[in-house]
């Protein structure tokens, strides 16, 4: 991005600075996700972050599936974002004694990540589909639809078990 | 927080440690806001920017209440994560050229914000229920639903207008 000049003209460069913003926020993501498998202690925690960061690796494929779709380079842009909800869940789950409490700090804090994907996802996919690009909204769909299964399934494993742990 | 202790001991004080991040949050939004509403063109989308404002300042007083309910101090703490949104929003609007194009690009970082504090409010809500508080509970839930109410006007507006104007 230029520090001189406003690089954003077009909705198609819309799409682009916002699909390299969630390239970063994945790729941020691969390297989060084994370090809250690590620090979760409920073996079902544990397993539902190891089994999204297989699908954290292909969403950063079809990201970049998507960027050749539109003949757009693959890189990405900072995502402050993303990086302020990983430093939150960081100093949050700093600060947490005990473990079970920290199970319930780690859902949390996944599903602000789950909740930031679904938000950027929600808009690339009605910008896809606004430019006739169903083939790249596709795409981009098969992964909203996991982002948004993994956060039903973290608040049923809250409310279901972490939560009633924690509290006792 | 202490930087040599582990000050999250119990359920109850991960419940007030993210009170006090989304307490700060609000905050921020009750600051950002006016400067949305500024910077976009469509009437629509500004006069949803300033409602929202009002909203938000309730959610800021219905916080405050929680914080009463629970014998908790009012006081904030800082969230990366809303900071990170909003230095987004800003970075990326900066970019953008053309007025139409903004107003999709402010809907987009709008959004972000609503999901981060659905997700939030989500986790408290859960475990204001879990400790019999129904009464916070109840007070949360009212903005839960205005938060899900604000980012479906968005959409809508996104879908049946801004991004149309935007790419004409």
């Amino acid at each position: 991005m230029g520090l001189f000049s406003k690089d954003i003209k077009t909705m198609n460069d819309l799409f682009v600075h916002q699909l390299q913003d969630i390239y970063y926020a994945e790729k941020q993501l691969v390297k989060a996700l084994p370090k809250m498998a690590e620090k979760a202690t409920e073996p079902q925690l544990k397993q539902g972050f190891l089994t999204h960061l297989d699908e954290t690796r292909t969403h950063v494929q079809r990201l970049e599936q998507v960027f050749g779709m539109v003949g757009a380079e693959v890189k990405s842009v900072d995502c402050p974002a993303i990086d302020g909800i990983i430093k939150e869940a960081n100093d949050t789950a700093g600060e947490v004694e005990d473990k079970k409490v920290l199970d319930a700090a780690l859902i949390n804090a996944a599903q602000a990540a789950e909740h930031y994907e679904i938000a950027r996802y929600g808009s690339l996919i009605a910008w896809a589909r606004q430019f006739g690009r169903n083939d790249a909204a596709g795409v981009l769909q098969k992964t909203l639809d996991e982002e948004k299964a993994t956060d039903r399934k973290l608040t049923t494993l809250a409310e279901g078990k972490v939560n009633l742990r924690a509290a006792s």
